[in-house]
């Protein structure tokens, strides 16, 4: 803890600066900042952070010394505003705000007006000359005080002001005049002493105590947490408490307040924008009380108002806030957002602070910059927040339009769909087939309805989470998702959904927003994504930068195509059971599955393989010789069998069997935990000629396109699931036996690459082993993750909310990678590979591959790639970029 | 490898000696040692187990200077024998035989009587003066060394010597004189030429170098593969070849043969034990073709029979094999088994080797030579194998009875049982309740089970393997089981078994050897386990010299007893939900489980409080002090609610609801996989009134039975399945809140820790967080191995016999701890524990507890305590002194 606990600003000077944002928030930082720069802010001071530390960590009492270094910094305030705090004749007024490091808007508490009672509103009515003001600011600081800091309900006082409003026969606040407020001012005084028996507090230094001890209480109330929680605040941080003397706007015609923007934060325009109040107090602005008048003659035009922009109102004020605008970018270099008070003809400066702004303007400013010198091509990399450029990458809900929500469920997959509802994937394809937009609704999703999904616009599941199936195969294929929504009941019987007591039919026209988890009825305007000049000169200045290459999950033409558009290099995982679940080809992998002998299975194989091949050719075709991972077959046998009696009875007629033998098969293939059953290689060690013949495919189709192109085919084969290096020795056998098969009955000679998969515990810690035999790793994350948290992704959904509510888990282990565990096993995994085999090619290709913060970590621990859905493509690149920047992504700790 | 391939013995020297058993095989190196001592050996000498490696890597090759090695060491034997290789007048005649470091009996190849051809025959017939044996002696010859060393198979010959007895008219072998041998020798090596198209070697080098092959060839036949999979011998190993001059026992009535132990070898008593055939070849001992003659006069006076000991009828030599009898064993400190062959009234020593032992005899054996100060305590420690420990503390079949066995499985869990067949577990507590003796027969068995499973005198299930659910719990309760009995087909509507083709219903009576997965039809004779005064010694050497402490895993009264009495100094596991299953309790949980509410699920456990209490006042007080680990509640509460109609309208009934709400909250609590869901210390957070009651319980409990004995009680609450610290944090506030509620509510003042289970990687990787709150960690290796591994207990058994018998596993992961995966992750954690908590606790309760191997692991990881199954303890005991010895266990690699 640093010695000083308090630090004073104004009168051109300042003992605090914009870099010592830890210690004096947010808030106090700039408004010292300011004051250095030698801008007109109402002097005050700051109260640390650390004081906030100190006094929680003391259950409400101060550290030694505080009372003294505040005296002394009030003392300077009053001496450079010419006014004494508690002076009956002309009292200093000051507004006593929180200030964290972090922007935490309206979470925490406010007192305005301190320094006010009794006896000071007269001094106040005299030194402004209008003793409605004084009364008015009297009644407002009872208030506010006696709710933010004695606790006294809000609706206490509201009762009190509606009677007197009653009585007097009037609706607005501004029917009354000063007697009225006075009455008022007095009722409110009297209303706090009956419900806490003191008298409201009139001694002004009082007052300051309380103010400051609710302000750090506040950091600590239900609010806050929640607000840290959801935005993975550190309680540590703290709160300052910032204490400023008191402007007001609203002194008159010649006062006014407002708030504007360096640039425009919606588009990234280099133009002033803001808006402004005549006799106005800054919460008049945000309250939405009076409608604010536009800044600039410009902003007037393009909004047709009528009203007078501030630069035709107060023409030199305007000027003066025109230079204070140039003078803060140029100075932070970065677009501000500002607050202003004019009290009685003088310009104050309340707050700057680097200003929000969507994903368009966000990219429009950073290029714009670095276009400009004003920062360099690194910072503007640094600029863009890699979650937020996914809203560019998909269409989005016309913010403008009305949303008639009829249920919420979890952002699953971004972008805005709109379609007419279906409960079937079949019912979706062929609607789909017909020109019908559709929205493909489940209560959750399995891999027979890919089909379906893919001829949607968007997939709504009333069950499941941020990584069940739906969620994760529509980020794959960049369709829109709202995944888990509990409210909506599905009836598949009926072909109904109900949702707030409305019952939706098949055929109804639902529209989902992917990026918000919400569903409305009736179609909602979209606006379509455009990927802009700016968007592609950033891309490429990320590219130079980055050291991971990014690679894509894809195993459709489709999802290649749209990667290698977002600059995918390569595939990191293709994952070959998603070519089974075609209708035409389902039922050979069932007659495969039913198979009494290897002869039998060998039979159904043979039927699947130019299927298979001809899914390989494709995908070679398009990826025109970058690496192509191909993970051979890797879920439990059963997720390919029947479900229904119609089903089972197809299968059996062309299996040639009964179907009381398949459903024989189906249950003698039932696992109590498929997750850890019989699937990935232990598949390929049971029945090799599954593996035998996707090889063959592999390597046929490699050839086959080598021999067209003339260009180099390099297929990297991965063995999934691996937990015992004698397992990918075995498997690695068979790989290399059908290349040479493939290679002695006249293929071209293809260069590949063996591998396997790390995504078991045992794997990691083995990984030294693994390697004399694997000539590259992936890190399967989302498996490595659930056998490490021994978390099921389908079955979390229960406590998972619950967990990340309690600061169980900070993140979800499923979105980011988690370094403590999952993470250790990962960096162990590549020390060992590396040990035995210094160029071992390392990758991750589990959903963390588009997480920034997991590609932070990947960057960290030297993997040579990040594999992700096609659509995460530039959010990988972005993030590989600012990771190579040393930008600290928020890594879960 | 060394540069020396053969070594010599004979004539009373050896270059070779016992300490050499990894380069000359077992019998070779105790040839030699015999040899040393001045034991009459027949000359010979020993191909090393490094020529087998290398003959092996070079593909059927012989290294460099061998051939001049075998003719010097050959020249020598000619020389102390007096006889000459290949010499038609006397020729020396020698066996070849495998020999490795570990015995492998009858697995590989030996040729005997090589040297003899179409010449050399008639020498031997001079030289014996007998031309029958002679020829007998070749014909033998020609067979063994066709099907041996040519390949020509066995049943040729039988049919030609089948021809010439039908045209001689005869039956017996022994009807044949010399020159039928003479003739079938001749047709025998007709048919050897019209076999391979060349004529039988006749030169005796050839002869010997043909067999040297043969023998080494053998180490890799699938025989000797299949043998060396299932007993844990390495390939690398590799076999020795003996050659050895040939001694006859079959040379008229002064010949004899032999076999012979120090000691008895079923009892263990210090008396000379054997059996001896006069005229007559080892393996007629060993055929049983004639019935062999005891070799003391005490043995036929037991056996009451007829034919002379040898004591008697060959007095002088047998008092010579008295006489190396006492040398062997003076020698070699420990009980042997040796074969001796007395030619022409000579006795030659064949062999000698550490006998096998029941382990009864291996208990006096021990005891009896440490008694003797022939061994030290130690020594007698490290003599006793722990797993065959087992056979003495359960009933085991008399080996005499006959078995007619109807059917196999996995001898889950040791003892043999007899009763009669139910197939519910209401059933076996019914017939049980009647004084019946029931098996309880299931397709595979559920926590709903266990009260049946404890009625019955054994378990039968036709699925699961060796770590199922009906094998753990068996072996948990001392119940003999068999597990995953696949031929046997269970009808439940019938209540039928059917197996072989033969039913059995419901009351018929069958039998169980758990100790070797056997079903046999009908009561076999079975005797009882004595745990006689030397098992006693030798525990009370054990308990002296172990480091690791041995504890229990119990929940019951009785375990807890039968715990006591095996000497465990503690619960190490008390399994908290298997005392909700009892009928009583069961609709309580059950109804807790289908509250709607936290109320409605007070409600529930406030009637299961009381239940829960006064189990724990009976196993504090038979554990007297000891401490007892309590794991709060673990499974997935699904596990809880009833399967059939019937029951849920029971549950429907006591909760006051539907079956309609039962089957709903049913359905709602499925999860794809139960083992990665919603359990462990998820329940505790997500129902955190489950863990108060469970809490109240204990220390209610605890203050009573301290109370009532005046002896501190202390319990260690343990939380399951932590995989983040803040998860112990918060559940441990839990137990720390309670523990003050009783002692403020009058309680005395119970001393007691909390801390966690390790059984996911993740805690064990971040176990340095969780140690800053917990007190102790207990391993539960079951689960750490099921996610480390990502391998299902209950799913594993479709291939977990695929993976060993392919060397993929080379142990059962679930029998023995993996060193190279959980073994490190419970080296890390143990590690990251006692960095934050020097005096942290450290135990492990997984099944591992009561496996030497793992008991060896977890001795050098420096844990506190095992705990394992009742029935185990006193093989984690005598496991726990070997590891404390130094003895090497088999632990996978």
């Amino acid at each position: 803890m640093t010695a000083k606990f308090v630090y004073a600003f104004g009168g051109g000077t300042a003992e605090g600066g914009a870099d010592m944002r830890n210690l004096l928030g947010g808030k106090g930082a700039n408004l010292a900042e300011m004051a250095s720069l030698g801008l007109p802010v109402p002097p005050g001071f700051t109260l640390t952070t650390e004081v906030c530390n100190a006094y929680t960590r003391a259950g409400g009492s101060y550290p030694d010394g505080l009372r003294a270094e505040v005296e002394a910094a009030l003392a300077a305030v009053e001496k450079t505003i010419g006014k004494t705090f508690g002076d009956p004749d002309d009292p200093l007024l000051v507004s006593v705000r929180s200030g964290a490091r972090a922007s935490m808007p309206g979470m925490m508490d406010t007192v305005l007006n301190l320094g006010l009672n009794d006896e000071t509103v007269g001094g106040l009515a005299k030194s402004s000359g209008d003793e409605r003001f004084a009364w008015d600011s009297y009644r407002r600081f009872i208030q506010m005080y006696g709710d933010v800091v004695l606790g006294v309900e809000h609706h206490h006082f509201e009762d009190i002001l509606a009677d007197h409003k009653d009585a007097k026969g009037v609706s607005l606040d501004t029917d009354l005049d000063a007697g009225d407020w006075k009455n008022v001012a007095g009722d409110f005084a009297a209303k706090v002493e009956e419900e806490l028996g003191a008298p409201f507090p009139q001694d002004a230094k009082d007052q300051l105590w309380g103010a400051i001890g609710a302000v750090f209480g506040s950091w600590m109330n239900d609010r806050a947490i929640t607000y840290r929680r959801l935005h993975d605040i550190p309680e540590a941080w703290g709160t300052a408490v910032n204490i400023q003397s008191m402007v007001f706007g609203n002194m008159g015609d010649g006062s006014a307040t407002g708030v504007c923007f360096t640039r425009n934060p919606s588009t990234g325009e280099n133009a002033f924008y803001g808006e402004y109040l005549i006799n106005a107090q800054g919460e008049d602005v945000v309250a939405g009380i009076r409608t604010p008048q536009p800044l600039t003659v410009a902003e007037r035009e393009i909004n047709g108002g009528d009203l007078p922009s501030m630069e035709e109102s107060m023409p030199g004020l305007f000027g003066e806030l025109d230079t204070v605008r140039q003078k803060l970018e140029a100075h932070y270099k970065d677009m501000q957002d500002m607050e202003f008070t004019v009290q009685d003809g003088k310009l104050w400066m309340l707050q700057t602070r680097t200003g929000k702004r969507t994903a368009k303007a966000a990219l429009k400013i950073a290029v714009d910059m670095a276009d400009a010198g004003l920062i360099s091509r690194d910072e503007a990399i640094r600029r863009i927040d890699p979650g937020q450029l996914d809203q560019l990458l998909h269409p989005t809900l016309d913010p403008a339009a009305n949303r008639n929500v009829l249920a919420r469920g979890l952002p699953a997959s971004p972008g805005a769909a709109c379609g007419k509802v279906v409960f079937s994937a079949a019912e979706a394809e062929a609607l789909a087939a017909q020109g019908d937009k559709v929205i493909l609704v489940r209560i959750e999703t399995s891999p027979e309805d890919i089909g379906g999904m893919h001829a949607a616009e968007g997939i709504l599941t009333t069950r499941g989470g941020m990584t069940s199936h739906a969620a994760v195969v529509a980020r794959g294929m960049g369709r829109p998702c709202v995944a888990g929504a509990g409210e909506i009941r599905v009836d598949y019987n009926a072909r109904t959904l109900t949702a707030m007591g409305q019952t939706v039919g098949e055929g109804d026209v639902i529209t989902i927003d992917g990026g918000r988890g919400e569903v409305m009825l009736g179609e909602v305007k979209s606006i379509q994504p455009e990927l802009t000049g700016d968007f592609g000169t950033l891309m490429s200045w990320v590219d130079e930068v980055r050291e991971l290459r990014v690679r894509t999950n894809a195993e459709t033409p489709e999802d290649a195509e749209t990667a290698r558009k977002f600059g995918a290099e390569g595939i990191g995982l293709c994952r070959t059971e998603h070519m089974f679940f075609d209708p035409a080809r389902i039922v050979n992998m069932r007659e495969m599955i039913l198979a009494a002998d290897e002869d039998g299975r060998r039979a159904a194989l043979a039927k699947l393989l130019p299927y298979q091949r001809d899914d390989f050719i494709e995908l070679f075709t398009i990826m025109k010789g970058l690496p192509v991972t191909v993970r051979l077959l890797d879920p439990p046998l059963h997720e390919f069998l029947p479900n229904t009696d119609e089903e089972m009875a197809e299968v059996a007629d062309a299996a040639g069997t009964e179907i009381r033998e398949v459903k024989a098969r189906a249950a003698s293939l039932h696992e109590a935990n498929p997750m850890l059953g019989l699937r990935g290689c232990r598949l390929g060690i049971m029945y090799p000629e599954i593996y035998e013949m996707q090889c063959r495919a592999i390597f046929e189709a490699a050839s086959e396109v080598q021999k067209i192109t003339g260009e180099a085919v390099t297929p990297e084969v991965m063995i999934p699931l691996v937990g015992a290096k004698a397992e990918l020795d075995i498997l690695k056998d068979v790989v290399d036996r059908v290349a040479a098969e493939v290679r002695e009955a006249g293929g071209a000679g293809v260069e590949y690459m063996t591998g396997t998969m790390i995504e078991l515990p045992r794997a990691a810690l083995t990984a030294d082993a693994i390697a004399e035999t694997a000539e590259f790793f992936s890190f399967g994350t989302n498996d490595l993750t659930q056998t490490t948290y021994g978390l099921s992704r389908d079955d979390s959904g229960s406590f998972l909310d619950t967990y990340r509510s309690k600061g169980i888990y900070e993140t979800d282990p499923f979105v980011s990678i988690d370094p403590a565990g999952v993470g250790e096993l990962v960096r162990i995994a590549a020390e060992k590979g590396r040990a035995t085999r210094s160029d071992i090619k390392l990758g991750i290709c589990g959903e963390h591959g588009g997480d920034p913060a997991s590609v932070a970590f990947c960057h960290k621990v030297g993997l040579e790639y990040v594999s992700c859905s096609p659509y995460r493509v530039p959010i990988a690149r972005l993030a590989a970029a600012q990771a190579a920047l040393g930008v600290e992504a928020l890594v879960n700790a």
